[in-house]
């Protein structure tokens, strides 16, 4: 009998197998009390890495991070609904970015919540704004197979957020086997029709463009849209914050929509069709007193392609192929930069300068916002890349995004452009870079402001700010020291404020490996 | 027609005149777009004094301490779904703590809601579970009355958290005249049948006890107590985490309860009757396997004198005067403190230190968990200061909670008494004290550990924890460096693991004012 107990897995034991087994190999966790079983498990069962993040918005952020490089979800632990509540801001980009996570959140045992003790919440209410599928373990009997449906889940196309919570008595009572992995509803093929449609169109003659999202924006689909764009001078659009998208040399330039209604409005009034890729219609970002919401032409026709969860990316070869589009082929070099006469440093010359820089296969994770929005095209010249947004503007996800990223693909070297107010809101995913010695160079634009909040009190009307209201875009009073920061959590960092300068150390930064942060004073 | 428009105010102008009209001088705030004419109103319109908060965790978090200390709501300023989210663990704590307070939670423009831009979520499902009282305006004309609405809700007693969400378009557009403040419902008086069945349990002989929790806890219901406990030898007890309790010399000791299940079940078993003044019956924090929820014994009897709604403190009065109960006058003395002859800092020396040099009428927040929780005695032979706690269990709310009730009593010396884990969460309180040149002395226990949790993993049963999971306890790799982290953000700070030097740097920076942040290396 005691032998026979203590063969039995507890619940958690069960979870952390189950997870494992439908191809988690990674959680981002905060864990409090009621984790600790699922703690114990992690120590018990392979396959899992755990790595311990000081806040939860931490966590999440880096599930989203890894999820785009990896193409797979990674799971986060996160303590109650409190500790859920602190990682919503960054699950909610997450889910705009149609990023797979599968959440598991821990709660009191089912029998203690009647007693309303302090740490009591609706935990399920705190998940379901941010989650495309909530559910909460009856039963230790239960638990592996709620593992293997919450990661399916989260796989389901085009990837989703999955939030499992675990009483602890489901955790530490004795549970069953393990579950093996549940069939996955991966992308559907979009329908012949869909391609014809956007044939005729692309051949009527009307003036006929493509908004681009998803995995259209690499490998494959990024080459045929280039292929068509060739062949048909449709020109090739992406989301204002697209989630991942592959930039630099060789590869087919896609052009951005601006952030601004009225600039969408400009770049987009020629149009008289428009083709989808994953994408939905243009809107703007937010509502101005009047200013449109809606961004392309009245008279526009919409089609589309492929939704989210269909194949994009193979639509877009069908589509190449239906039009006859020869294969092109992108000449580019890297980017000369000359040292300016003007040593000061600015953000455009930050930008040019990582655009000259930045090694081959890198990643870029960029929340710049006022500092790299109008330096994106830069980047164009760089080596081949990838680049990530913050989706959700839910701001200071990036520092998260880029720590999970270089979880994701310890070889690449990962680049965060972050501003000095946005990067307040989650920092402490610097110390987590350390722990892991994650190759991340983050870059802070510094220029001691909410820059882009200025910015937008203009744009609503208010032409007259006065002192308390220009107090609240302030950040001078007093300096915030990214250097200081940065090394009280472990992080080699400098400042610097010119151009010479910044390139040196970026030049130097880029042969080592491991965090850094530079601190540039524009 | 021109002139009319430009007397007309702005819905935010008119939400702006109301709060204050209502009562409301404080906002802290973390502002994005959609409130850009709430900023712009704070400008125009004077009564309201905006704090910058670099995130929301801060601003709820303040407004928890700013309450607790004026006896008044602060209202906070969040941007939308996300801000509001990286709130909410704080509003966990408030709400836990029957606190007053009123947010302000900008939205999308109505009309902008249906185009599902980035920043889109469902606000108010993301309000709700941490609200007493959850409304959107509808029109800028409605504006008015609903923030008077807002703050009588907040200020229904014992205290509520009121969160008011508005549109921006509700902001932008012409409103109405301002609304003047509603009436409150107070306190209500306790019937003279629960002071009769109260006087009789004390008298019954039978052993009787009494567990304080709100305004009891201070002033003259505390003296009150105090009279009751002479007179009838009654025990007086505390939650474990009371909001606010008046202590230190000359004051009346009220005992804790414990934190762990077991101790308080210790604490409890002689106990006949409970008499409750505002308080729940003790439960335990969380359930563990084999020990019990249910702190009290089955056969104590349960009174309530008061109801947390109702007039704890008067009811007290009344209790002692039924019983005719004498004044009870406590003599004590500050403790002198020698050095000991071992020079290594530990958690008890800290506070003894602390107790030792405390100025009169001082603030002590504290977090120190397993570093305080032990010593938390120490603390009763300090000078009379009011000692305020983490309600909810939502780990590191206290640098904002003293951040705020240093802004509700600037004339008061606040000390936050915070572990090195918990510190972390939101560490950016530290930046709003350097820029308001509040008068808080941090001291952060550094254990470099989640302390807590490796006693947690034994207590759930965990006897054989391995290296992974120890590791995510551990905050060892790499060290966090608490000096930079406070020099980072604008506050002074130094490095201490020696007794005498901590002595002597507590002793001067009690003499100075402004942020300090003092790192206990124990």
């Amino acid at each position: 009998m005691a032998h026979e107990k203590s063969r039995c897995p507890t619940g958690a034991e069960t979870l952390v197998s189950s997870l494992a087994a439908s191809g988690i190999d990674v959680c981002f966790a905060n864990p409090g009390t009621s984790e600790m079983h699922f703690v114990a498990a992690l120590d018990k069962i392979n396959g899992i890495r755990p790595i311990l993040c000081l806040f939860e918005g931490v966590a999440t952020g880096a599930a989203d991070g890894y999820a785009r490089i990896a193409g797979k979800p990674a799971s986060t632990l996160l303590h109650l609904g409190p500790g859920l509540a602190n990682g919503l801001a960054n699950l909610h980009n997450a889910k705009r970015a149609s990023v797979p996570v599968v959440n598991i959140v821990g709660n009191h045992a089912s029998y203690h919540l009647q007693f309303d003790a302090p740490l009591t919440s609706d935990v399920a209410a705190f998940a379901r704004p941010v989650s495309d599928w909530v559910h909460t373990s009856q039963s230790a009997r239960t638990v592996p197979a709620d593992a293997a449906r919450a990661v399916q889940a989260a796989r389901a196309a085009p990837g989703q957020i999955a939030t499992l919570i675990l009483p602890a008595d489901t955790a530490w009572m004795p549970g069953e086997r393990a579950s093996g992995p549940l069939p996955v509803s991966g992308v559907t093929d979009v329908s012949a029709a869909a391609i014809d449609q956007c044939v005729a169109a692309l051949r009527s003659g009307r003036k006929t463009d493509i908004l681009l999202r998803g995995p259209a924006l690499t490998g494959a689909g990024l080459r045929a849209a280039g292929r068509i764009a060739a062949q048909t001078q449709a020109r090739l659009f992406c989301d204002t914050f697209a989630p991942r998208i592959e930039r630099g040399i060789g590869r087919i330039p896609v052009e951005r929509l601006q952030y601004r209604a009225d600039e969408v409005v400009q770049q987009l009034c020629a149009f008289e069709t428009l083709i989808l890729v994953g994408a939905q219609p243009p809107v703007a970002f937010f509502g101005y007193p009047g200013k449109p919401s809606w961004l392309t032409p009245e008279t526009c026709m919409i089609l589309t392609l492929s939704h989210p969860h269909e194949a994009g990316s193979e639509a877009v070869e069908m589509l190449a192929n239906a039009l006859g589009a020869p294969e092109v082929r992108l000449i580019g070099s890297q980017s000369n930069f000359t040292l300016p006469a003007d040593d000061l440093l600015t953000a455009e010359a930050v930008v040019q300068i990582v655009a000259c820089l930045l090694p081959d296969n890198s990643i870029v994770a960029d929340e710049g916002l006022t500092s790299t929005f109008p330096n994106y095209d830069l980047l164009a010249t760089a080596a081949p890349h990838d680049h990530l947004n913050l989706t959700g503007g839910s701001i200071g996800g990036i520092l998260p995004l880029g720590t999970g990223a270089a979880v994701a693909a310890p070889e690449r070297k990962v680049v965060c452009l972050e501003g000095d107010g946005s990067g307040m809101y989650t920092l402490q995913a610097l110390w987590t870079q350390a722990r892991e010695k994650l190759d991340v160079i983050t870059i802070i634009f510094a220029n001691r402001s909410y820059s882009v909040l200025n910015q937008e009190l203009e744009r609503v009307g208010v032409a007259t700010a006065g002192l308390r209201a220009r107090s609240l875009f302030d950040l001078r009073n007093p300096e915030i020291n990214w250097v200081n920061l940065a090394q009280g959590l472990g992080v080699e960092a400098v400042s610097v404020n010119n151009v010479k300068e910044f390139y040196d150390v970026l030049s130097s930064v880029f042969l080592k490996r491991g965090p850094f942060l530079i601190e540039a004073v524009i």
